[in-house]
Order: structure tokens, then C-alpha cells, then sequence
């Protein structure tokens, strides 16, 4: 047996132990400091009303024989589908049932989807980028070429045509960046999808969180982009599903290449190789989509959103330059006085006890940048910052 | 772009959409014939007591910040995985529990991890089978070398060293036969895999169903299996868990191949491109390996085993051979008079309004064969084979 060799060539990334071990080094030398997490990027608070109700509901469901429930289909139930081509009619985006496929989480789609392409296909990825995209693709061996999301650009990479690429991988509101394109900006990537042929993969994880009402929510919002977009999106961010899991991921009907459908593709991979969501937890989904649910969700949501703004209302009064936190849930700072990414972690740790994420861990182009995330309490973001203020001012 | 072409390799499978038209098409024309299905690969007993308690618990605990989770370890929960690790010990296997990965079924982990393994590799298949095995071989265009499973060997086939292979397909208890492998069979492809550097996937979805004591219910019981195989198991029929998704599967530490540990890979695979199962499901899992669980499932079994014995009793009055019925929950029978499947499936439809599986659909070797399956209930297995008696008799 031969293994797989291009698994020879994935970096191991220590970003997270690193990180860890730090703090925890740190930590035990100084007992008395309390150790604020700014880097996390997973929420905190629980589920809501509505979806805890629909979940003790669903699994009552389950432990009686006639309403019990075995393999559903795998592309997801209908009602969760439905839930989900009705939202997408708040951006006036009309999409077929068939359309939407229920996922557990936009991180295995956005992987599995790889499986409809050949090899020897170009991957376009921004840098600094969301790691799992280049893992992926190193897996299968293809080439990647990277684009710079750079301050020069707002981290908001546009196409250049002297690049030929196959699969474009675009993330917004983006991760690590908190940066968003804007319509004009997305219509200039479906034009050069479509005049190389080429299949954007639109990770939309974050849409919930953009309040600027002229930003665009969805790809499929951009003319054409039903002919050469696949939308990634998920539950984790929106509604608290990070240990939930479920997403959905939009297969338009249009995109036939070669003769073949990709939604058709999708389907025969899905149903070959996956079994679908737990019906218990399609319930919870469904009831996030209803109207108590969107309302309960915003609860959260706009919690997050007010550790967003005491961060970036930090930042500002510091003249720190940063991009995010307006329409996303991470900001991207620039390091004050020219420091590195690790000098600036390991200063914030040990003069003030705040953690964060160094840019350069998300590539190259992170170097001298650093995130910091908005899904800590609100009183620990205000203490954070307060001393984050008390340092820089 | 360019789609994979081996996606062109795939044929259609008409089996379940024939079947299910036939029947319509019957059912339409003779509405007061009461149909009964005896071919369906689903549960149709609802979640245990113990199960549906666990569930709940762990849904309040995902309402609370206090108990809320998130982001769970990808390879799954330490506590369910030391559930595994100590049922394993009933078969005197031990593992290390970082040898268990926590997946959301069988089904997927099956098809996911072929990409640890180069695509040239030749598969070996029995056949009649499970076609998921040959469909996620051609998806990724792997050699496919089928092997004979009939009568002649019991549908137990035995290594061929004639036949070079690097990846080998058993599945025992047998879908769709039934049949099941014993220690001394298991022993030779052990002995085969190990002499031909080949890997063996080894899928015990239905070990739950055997009695046998001197069968082996995990291929770790043989000697030398942990360098040469992995496992796949699943709480599907185990538990009735086919909607509720929760399977584990073993990448034993001495699996190492070409400097590269096979255990590390698949981690590598599942941080990269899973997220882990629902914290509430794994929870619902780790339920079913405590002593009450244990108990209640086994009442749930024991349910099913009736039923293939009322099943296996008729074929043994009618002398009609078949394999399974024993330790399996299918049964695969040989069309009496020499009848081709579709055949048989006809006759019994419409003489008698019994559905079951042509053998045919599972390969070519299953022609003249035909899969009846013991999860229905009861009092319809009962009435059906009562049919099937007069019909026969």
C-alpha cells in the first residue's frame, strides 16, 4: 500500500499549542494576574430559548416508535431546507430546494467539496487566510498560488487577470481580517470567474454579522454568480453551533461543467459518503431560522457585536490602525510601533494578561498584525481593553 | 476548471427508486393488500430510555453558560471515547485512546479514509456488496479488483495470493449476506495483509448482532491486526442511531507505512476537515456503553434477532438455503426454483405483498439471491413469513 505522499507536505502548525503553552507558563508564574482571552474563536454563550426547546422536543420525538426518526435523507429535511431557501429571500436570493444541502459545519464541505475537482487545478488563496483552506488543497497535491491581502488593498484582494486560477477561495466578512467586500468589489470576482471558467468558493460564515445594509450578505446577491459560486455557510457563528454543527452549502443548478452538474455531483458525493445531520439537531437549526428564533439569535449576536465596538472604540481612541469589528466578529490590528506579531503577544501577555492571535500565524502577510476576537464576555472585553488602553495610551 | 472525470465512472443506482416504484405501482392497484417490508437497512425501535435521558441532559447543559460547549476535540469527547476503549475490552482488545476517533457514522469514515492512501492502489472487493465501497473507489479512480463471494465458499471468500491488493474490503457480519468470518478465516487475511503490505478496512457495523462467542466481533482479536487494518463500527443498529449519527472508528498506532504514522494522518484529516460530533450526541453515545444502556440496547437486539429467526425458522421448514438470520440481521436466501432476483422480487410482491431486496443490486454474484432484513416488527415479520410459508410450502 502506498500512502497518500502529498500528506508529507502539510506544515504542522503550532500556532494554537504555542499559544497555550505561554499563557500557561505565565499563569504559573503569575498566579495573581487574571488571564483575559481575546483570541478565541469560539462564542460563549449558550443556545437560545427557542432552539433548547426545539432540541428537548426532537429528542422526545426520539424515543417513541411512532415518531421516531432513522436515516434521513442526506442532503438534509426538507423543513430545514425550506428554512433556509426562505432566508436567503431576505437578501433576494431565490434558491431551489434542491439547491441547499444541509452540512455538519461549513469546515467539512469546504474540504469535501475538493472531491468534485481534478487535481490539476489551480487554487487561489488570499494570505493571510483561514488554514484549512491551503490544507486541503496540499492534501490532494494542487497547486496553490496565493493573492496578498495587504493594508494597500484593505485585505480586500481583487482579481488580476494576468493569473489564471481554477478554484478561488473568498471569505467575507473574512477571517482572520474582519474584512468585507463590497458589491462592486464582488462583481469584479464573478466577472473573472466567469471569464476563466473558473469556481468561486464563497465562505459566508460570518454574514450574520454585517449590519451595513449596502454590503452584501450572500455571493448570490452579485449578477451571475449562480454560474460560478458554491456558498459555504454555517450555524456556529450565527446561533452558537461550534459543538452543534450545522450549515448548509448552496450547489446552484446552474454550474454544469464538462457536461456535468456540480449540484448532481455534490449529491451523489453527499449521499455516497455522508449520512446526513442528526435530525434532533436539524430541529434546533429550523428553529433558529423561525421568527422567535431570528430574534433570539440577534440577542446574542448584538452582544457580540457590543464587545466588537468596545474593541474597536479602544483602537480608535489609541489611533491604532485596524480592520473589522464593524460587520464581523474578529479585528485584524496593526501592531503598535512597528512590533512583530509574537513581541506584541508575548508583550500583552505578560504587562497586561490579554491574549490574542498572532497574524502571522495566518501567513506571511499576517506578520506584524494581530486578531482579536469579540466572543468573550463583556465584562472581560471591558477589563481587556481598559488595560489595553492604560498601556498604549 | 476541471471536474474529476472518474465522477463519469459512476453508474446509477435504480435499486431502492425500482423498488420503491414497483411497490407504489402494486400498492395503487391492490389497496387493500397490506404491503409488508422486509427489505429495509433501517431501525425501526426508537432510542433507548437511558439514551433519550442522556440527551436531554446534555441539551440543558447547552442552554446554560456554565455548561455550554462549544468546539469539542474533532476526534471526539474523552469520555466517549473511554467508553469505546473499556467495551473494546470485552473482546481483549486494548487501545490506546487516541487510537479511537469519534465519527458521525461508518458511512462516512469509510469513504474519508481513502484519502490517506495514494491513488494507486489497488481494492479489493467481494462481491456481492455494500456499494458504497465501489462507488468511493471509483470517485477517486482506484483499481478495483472484485473478489467472488458464493456459495461455494459460504460467501466468506479467502485471500487469493495469486492477487496482488493494497486496500481489502471485509465486512463481518456480511451486508448483504449475512455471513460472518471466523477466527481462523480472519487469521488468513491477517496473514495475507500483512505479507502483501496491504491494509484491511474493516467494517463491523453489525458485530452487535453476532452470539457466537467463538466469533470474533473485532478483527483486533486476531494477532497481528493492529499492523495491517483499521476499523469501522457504528452505533446505527448497535443503538438505532441511523438518524442520530455516531460511529467510532480504530487507527491502531503500529500502522505505519513509508515513515508516515497512519494514526497521525487521520488525525491530521479529521482537525483539517471535520468538526467533530454534537457534544449532545456523543453524549447519547457514551449512555449507550454504560451497564443500563448496555441492557436496554441489548433488548432492542434481541427484538431484531427474533425477528431473523422467525425469518431463518421459514427458510429452514421450506428448506430454502440462505446465510445470515444467525449473528447478522440480514438474511440472504436463494431464489427457490431457480427464480432470477427481480424475478423472485415480483412474485413476492405481488402474491403475496412481501418487499424485499433483489441480490442482484448488490453485484453480479447476488443474482438469484435475495436479502430479507429483520427490522420491521414483530407481529408484520411474523405475518409475512406466515405468507411466505403458504406461498412455498
Amino acid at each position: 500500500m502506498n500512502i497518500n505522499e502529498n500528506y508529507k507536505n502539510l506544515n504542522e502548525s503550532y500556532l494554537f499549542s504555542t499559544i497555550a503553552k505561554k499563557v500557561n507558563d505565565f499563569a504559573a508564574k503569575n498566579p495573581n494576574m487574571e488571564i483575559i482571552k481575546l483570541g478565541i474563536g469560539d462564542v460563549t454563550r449558550p443556545l437560545c430559548p427557542i432552539v433548547i426547546e426545539a432540541l428537548h422536543s426532537a429528542v422526545d420525538e426520539m424515543g417513541q416508535k411512532e415518531t421516531f426518526k432513522g436515516y434521513g435523507p442526506e442532503q438534509g429535511y426538507d423543513f430545514l431546507k425550506t428554512s433556509v431557501q426562505s432566508y436567503y429571500k431576505n437578501f433576494n436570493v431565490s434558491l431551489e430546494l434542491n439547491e441547499v444541502f444541509i452540512s455538519d459545519g461549513a469546515k467539512s464541505d469546504l474540504g469535501n467539496i475538493l472531491e468534485l475537482f481534478d487535481i490539476n487545478n489551480t487554487v487561489l488563496i488570499p494570505n493571510p487566510v483561514y488554514p484549512v483552506y491551503v490544507d486541503t488543497n496540499i492534501m490532494s497535491g494542487r497547486k496553490i498560488v496565493f493573492i496578498d491581502a495587504t493594508e494597500e488593498n484593505d485585505f480586500l484582494p481583487l482579481p488580476d487577470y494576468e493569473i489564471k486560477a481554477d478554484l478561488i477561495y473568498i471569505c467575507s466578512p473574512n477571517n482572520p481580517t474582519g474584512a468585507v467586500y463590497n458589491r462592486e468589489q464582488l462583481t469584479q470576482w464573478v466577472d473573472y470567474a466567469i471569464n476563466n471558467n473558473a469556481i468561486i468558493l464563497f465562505d459566508s460564515a460570518y454574514e450574520s454579522f454585517i449590519d451595513d445594509e449596502t454590503l452584501p450578505r450572500s455571493i448570490y446577491e452579485i449578477k451571475n454568480a449562480k454560474r460560478c459560486a458554491i456558498e459555504f455557510c454555517s450555524l456556529s457563528k450565527t446561533a452558537g453551533f461550534t459543538g452543534t454543527r450545522c450549515g448548509y452549502t448552496i450547489v446552484p443548478k446552474e454550474l454544469i461543467f464538462d457536461g456535468m452538474s456540480l449540484n448532481k455531483m455534490w449529491l451523489r458525493r453527499q449521499t455516497t459518503k455522508f449520512n446526513g445531520v442528526p435530525y434532533i439537531v436539524q430541529k434546533a437549526a429550523a428553529a433558529v431560522f423561525s421568527e422567535i428564533g431570528q430574534k433570539q439569535i440577534h440577542e446574542n449576536l448584538n452582544y457580540y457585536k457590543q464587545n466588537a465596538k468596545v474593541i474597536s472604540d479602544t483602537l480608535d481612541k489609541l489611533n491604532i490602525k485596524y480592520t473589522g469589528g464593524k460587520n464581523s466578529p474578529y479585528i485584524w490590528l496593526k501592531c503598535p510601533n512597528d512590533m512583530n506579531s509574537w513581541e506584541f503577544f508575548d508583550l500583552l501577555l505578560t504587562k497586561i494578561g490579554v491574549v490574542g492571535t498572532p497574524g502571522s500565524g495566518f501567513g506571511i502577510n499576517g506578520e506584524k498584525y494581530f486578531r482579536l476576537t469579540s466572543f468573550n464576555t463583556l465584562e472581560k472585553t471591558k477589563e481587556a481593553m481598559g488595560r489595553f488602553y492604560e498601556l498604549f495610551k
